[in-house]
């Protein structure tokens, strides 16, 4: 039996297909390209069973990830994430069967990890030795850490007002970091520059086709997590949307396999007003976005003026009869503080942003009581100590 | 079946036993408590391979931990920490089968969640409210939100100088934190005057007895995750020393249980030039340490001048044959600077002191080449961000 069934590369927009077997970026008509697996055989041989003795990682669905063999990986014992009831805060919001997918509980402190550890690993099985990318942040820290551990050469371009955690994370693995004035938007251009310089790989959010891999385990876990039923609803905090992608396509991946059955899970995109181009995209029912201009949150990781993959993003929300919603910085940290003070989570602002749009939704009607609710934070809380106020008395020491 | 084959209190240094049914904080003679087990019953009843499909948290142990019902269970999913292979470490080291085992990897960012979660878990199953604690961070922490979860007060004294986001924390949960110049043993004093005047559960480091059943877990982990073959060295970065103890006394269970055979690992116990009072007391063959004036580390977790289960600590080191090391700042740095751009792991001071502890102790022939060897990182090193130097030229937007 193979470890991997991954087939080749799928471009959504224009149907061209590419080999697995050498380095890719975008599609030649400028989309990312999609990873396709043969599914037909893998159904045949493997069953969620099969899967339950497992080590807890993301790694335990090798057979669903495009590394084809187990001597390329690149982990640091990544992914199964803790699901966690949350039903004071569901009491709290009228949704008593809310849970919060903790990713951070994970290397590096964020789901970034997931994409990194794929994307790194499959960078090794094809050879490659140096990459760069640009970023808000956690995204850096991740890919910088893994490629330390692969022995390859990491160039990270990042926004000065990015959380300074994550550069001392780059900083320490030895990669090469610059910070910009700007936007992650701003720092795609420089990197875009050397990668167009140097020839160097570039794996910018969906530029290389393999992160979206890793962030799908996150869809994947969820499946198994709830013993292969899906909840009704998944909140994602969306920046570049490779979560939220990933997600919908693991989804249908298990549809083909026969391992879940029924609706899916409605997914709502959650922005933050300060920067929701999906949000507006959606309202008006387009299937790309526009450009956002001056975005600014608390929430730093979906600061994200304009996402190469909105289009996915979109499709994901249409086809599952989802949503978009944007919620503001001070509703994120008023749930930030009620998250850790009533369950004893400290989450990240994107992931406080998922229980905002969760209250607004419940309010407005679009969640229903009885519904299962799944909020992803994605990452450390600590990473943004500057979003808490501490007011704290100094005691002499008597 | 039980769910926990909890038995009763036992001082190890008088003998009195008591019981877990009622409130327990030291013994009348002073001396720490430790958790007994029904382990011949429970030897009849279980095995290894019982516990391969159960979830990948600590509570996957129950029989072996002192919670009597499940539904007291306060969880954030803690527990089945990676085991991380660090093969390029283990070269420069010319320790080839050297392991990393990573309590980064955790809820609240270090192993102190293992404590706090079944420390709050039997405070809650003995129905208190309210507890107070000194911390050099972490710990209190990973107190303050497990108590916030189970919806317990709780007041944490904490160094000025302990990393600044711990402070973080500990105020979002909802605690009472005062801070104070000082170290954590005059946080201890000034805990200790609330607590008798006020009556509320004190669980200081081994002042309550169930700490160490959450930090013996890593004991049980690692001894899962080889297949039940133990290492030959644990090296453990010791402040209270409570990791040490617990892991020593799950290695002891499971020998009673027939679970593991053969020598038990050489335990070795880690502490700063800064501030070694074990160090000290076991070359000088003591049972117990004396209280290390002035002390100071940049591995703030290990500051720790006196601590009240020496004796235990000193004892584990004895019968394993193991010893105690002090690197001092420097060599912490160092290493964890090469960790992170060799394997990928930003880990905490803390653990980079059993990687500095175990070059020297490869240098001077007490861990032989081909020797398997686990060290312990205990927290994520971005609770430590100012131990990092970050050279970096800021780039102006072109």
């Amino acid at each position: 039996m193979p470890f991997s069934y991954v087939s080749h590369l799928t471009c959504p927009k224009c149907k061209r297909t590419y080999s697995v077997r050498k380095k890719q970026q975008l599609c030649f008509c400028g989309s990312p390209l999609l990873v396709e697996y043969q599914l037909e055989e893998l159904k045949k041989n493997l069953s969620p069973t099969d899967i339950g003795e497992r080590e807890p990682s993301l790694w335990r669905y090798h057979e669903l990830l495009p590394i084809k063999s187990a001597d390329h990986i690149v982990s640091l014992g990544e992914g199964m994430t803790p699901l966690i009831p949350t039903p004071k805060l569901g009491r709290n919001l009228s949704i008593p069967n809310l849970y919060i997918k903790d990713e951070g509980t994970i290397p590096t402190g964020s789901f970034k990890a997931r994409g990194a550890a794929v994307g790194i690993s499959k960078a090794k099985e094809l050879g490659i030795r140096e990459l760069a990318m640009p970023t808000n942040g956690n995204a850096g820290a991740a890919w910088a850490l893994y490629a330390a551990r692969a022995d390859m050469k990491a160039t990270i371009v990042l926004p000065v007002d990015a959380p300074t955690i994550t550069r001392a994370e780059c900083s320490i693995s030895g990669a090469k970091l610059h910070l910009i004035h700007g936007r992650i938007s701003d720092a795609g251009k420089i990197v875009a520059q050397m990668v167009a310089e140097k020839g160097i790989y570039d794996v910018s959010t969906l530029k290389e086709p393999y992160r979206i891999e890793g962030k799908k385990t996150m869809g994947i876990e969820i499946a198994e997590q709830f013993n292969w039923k899906l909840p009704d609803v998944i909140l994602y905090p969306t920046g570049g949307g490779v979560g939220l992608i990933g997600i919908y396509k693991s989804f249908k991946e298990l549809q083909n396999l026969g391992w879940i059955q029924g609706r899916l899970p409605r997914l709502v995109a959650v922005q933050s007003t300060g920067c929701a181009p999906i949000v507006k995209a959606w309202k008006e029912k387009k299937n790309s976005s526009e450009f956002c201009t001056n975005s600014t949150t608390v929430a730093f990781g979906i600061n994200v003026p304009k996402a190469l993959g909105d289009f996915l993003v979109l499709e994901a929300i249409y086809q599952t009869d989802g949503c978009a919603v944007a919620v503001d910085d001070d509703m994120m940290l008023q749930e930030q503080k009620r998250v850790a003070s009533l369950e004893g989570l400290f989450i990240c602002p994107e992931g406080a942003a998922t229980i905002a749009a969760a209250r607004v939704l419940r309010e407005n009607g679009w969640i229903q009581e009885q519904e299962t609710v799944v909020a992803l934070n994605t990452g450390l809380g600590l990473k943004y100590p500057n979003t808490v106020q501490i007011d704290t008395p100094v005691l002499l020491e008597d």
